[in-house]
């Protein structure tokens, strides 16, 4: 049903992107610091923010150019997070600007992200110097959505993008995106920034249901080190050049779009987890026979935020009363004497506790399934018939390296 | 008014203890892991336990025992959790006969628990045949408590042991305790094993209030690692024999005695969170102006509690940018315009935030507060009067390495 295409976030109809170093990052300047993804027709558009109480001034300005209800562009900066900065909102106002000017709309209708050091003043006239530039990069192809995706990257070491395409009312549409989030990533909110750009004809209110919807079940269930930042954002623009008839109410076509903004969103989130800093591992928990979806997630969160089994899996190592421990400390009552874990991977499959107890198990082909670069943890715990699938990553000698001196 | 004592938990009169390598732990026999605490008198005690809904068994066992109204004796191995382990609560009850057995008291009057790996078969035979030669050991002396001590110890780096007298209605009140956790340590009740003693006189309720109250104060506002374990527990015993008149009710000596655990208590929840696994700072978060005490622990929690900050600090980096972030996905809310933080240890303080905007500070300077083995982070919030201080430690590249390959 759904294929997967290039482009990221350019690959919708309408929609051209440049990354560019201006010099906000200062220690490098192979390092591209600024990002601009532009719809040459007025977009809806839609937004999910940090519940973080700390929010970051383009935070407040972008949520606040979403109520306006047409929107033509995102400007987005790496390398200073604009986040309990001096002239915080001014700066972020600025951004919006200096986008505004060079593609002759009006700086309500830009929105703007930062990501990068709290604290400190933002840099904005390199960014302001830096702008027409940046704008005269400006196109539609795979290499623009590259350059944008490098441009939004800190501490990340692959950049995030994908796209996909379906049929939906007849037509063609596209979603794709670009996304940035390595560090201080914990289900609560996508916890990181992500851009989205669709020429699919929506409304906005089913577009603002549909990310909110979407942005539940994939950014909001992966974690890397529990830490919820100041600045996650996650925006759509649907530009409509598609063609469709305008999706308006939540019919079968309203489905169709969700279920290609998931695949998109869910593959995003993925890398994001795959990504976390200093990772060596994805972890993929999902819980079944659950009483409810949320009970599964509370659990499958749990797990996949305990230190102590990010440890275990670093060290190759089927410790799984760490699981059982985390299950047991995420607020869902559940009955322990049921429970069953089973760790799996390309390399196969290995159950290790069976009601609540540790069985018998091969230790070697434990070692070999949690060798593997993506480790499963099954578990099941027979309280009824609801699942949840979350994301993780293992915590390694380079976390602790990378953030022990982030800032300096 | 304090004074502290030696004798650890064979300070109090009337109390005696042991420690010994029974075959529990199996790669090291120089490593103790079996620990006996008697007292001469019949005990009243109480006890708080961890949170988590997966709950050892000896956890479920010493509940039970409790209930009893009278102790005399507690038993604790180290090397296996009996947690998720088959046949958990007969072992458990199988170390309480033995030792009851060997002392001449009822099975009941024994209190159990168990630190180490979970979901492994207690070897409870090796503990049966050691309890004679054990309880042989038994004596009233600072050595004997050093072995008990010596004897709960799992990836601990140093022994956790404290004692303190105080004059209470005209007599010598002595309270004494050991203790021990170095990770899954989070606050949740006192993540970790701590048995105290005193020969107080003090009536059963009375006990377990002041345990309770005490509790709160302390082992629960420590962080190691974000865990709660399955076997948390923190049991007192009081055998009256200071003499003096009972304590029954909420009156001035109640108060004293309150004051005197929270000393023991307060020493040795440093020395936990000092000793987290890997770690090379203690690190001591305090926050003013709170609207609630319940808000300042709330902050202050989540605070010691971050992954980032913890990194940052281990990195000596004065990275308060992550402290405002961690104050923000606490669950309170505050006005980010009005905090102000600093950090301090031996060497200096500085301010590194004011207004919720980073302030201009002497980099050098903050290095050096920050290379400290005690690091302070003071905030203020200004929403009113109240205060807490929570303890946690940095994250090393130790803690990764000890929890890498702990069960294998």
């Amino acid at each position: 049903m759904y294929t997967t295409i290039s482009g990221g976030v350019c690959a919708a109809q309408g929609f051209r992107a440049a990354g560019l170093h201006v010099g906000v990052k200062t220690h490098n300047q192979d390092k591209k610091d600024l990002a601009l993804i532009v719809s040459d027709a007025p977009c809806v558009a839609a937004g999910v923010f940090t519940k973080n109480v700390v929010k970051a001034a383009p935070v407040l300005v972008t949520k606040k150019h979403l109520e306006n209800g047409c929107v033509r562009a995102v400007i987005a900066n790496s390398g200073n997070a604009n986040a309990c900065a001096p002239a915080g909102e001014e700066n972020a106002l600025r951004m919006c600007r200096a986008a505004a000017s060079a593609l002759g709309c009006r700086p309500e209708e830009v929105l703007v992200a930062s990501t990068g050091v709290i604290g400190q003043t933002l840099k904005v006239d390199v960014i302001e110097n830096g702008v027409p530039e940046l704008a005269g990069l400006l196109e539609r192809s795979g290499a623009a959505s590259d350059a944008a995706a490098h441009a939004i990257m800190t501490t990340d070491t692959v950049k995030k993008e994908f796209a996909a395409e379906a049929v939906i009312g007849g037509k063609i549409v596209r979603i794709g995106g670009i996304a940035k989030g390595s560090g201080m990533i914990h289900p609560n909110m996508g916890t990181m920034l992500c851009f989205l750009t669709t020429d699919c004809a929506i409304s906005r209110d089913m577009l603002g249901a549909a990310l909110k919807e979407v942005v539940g079940m994939t950014f909001n269930r992966i974690s890397v080190d529990g830490d919820t930042s100041t600045n996650d954002s996650c925006c759509i623009l649907a530009n409509g050049l598609a063609g469709n008839p305008e999706i308006t109410e939540m019919d079968d076509r309203y489905v169709d779009f969700v279920m290609k903004l998931h695949e998109v969103c869910y593959t995003l989130a993925r890398m994001m987890a795959k990504d976390g800093e200093g990772a060596r591992h994805l972890i993929t928990c999902t819980v079944r026979g659950a009483a409810s979806e949320e009970q599964a997630e509370a659990i499958s969160k749990s797990v996949i935020s305990s230190t102590l089994m990010k440890a275990a899996v670093f060290g190759c190592d089927a410790n799984w009363g760490r699981v059982l421990c985390a299950m047991g400390y995420s607020g869902e009552q559940f009955d322990p004497e049921k429970v069953e874990v089973a760790f799996a991977s390309a390399a196969g499959e290995v159950l290790v506790c069976q009601n609540g107890r540790g069985v018998d198990f091969d230790e070697e082909l434990a070692k070999k399934i949690l060798s593997e670069d993506e480790v499963d943890i099954d578990i099941a715990i027979q309280e009824g018939g609801e699942s949840c699938t979350c994301w993780g990553c293992d915590i390694t000698y380079d976390y602790i390296k990378i953030n022990g001196d982030y800032r300096t």
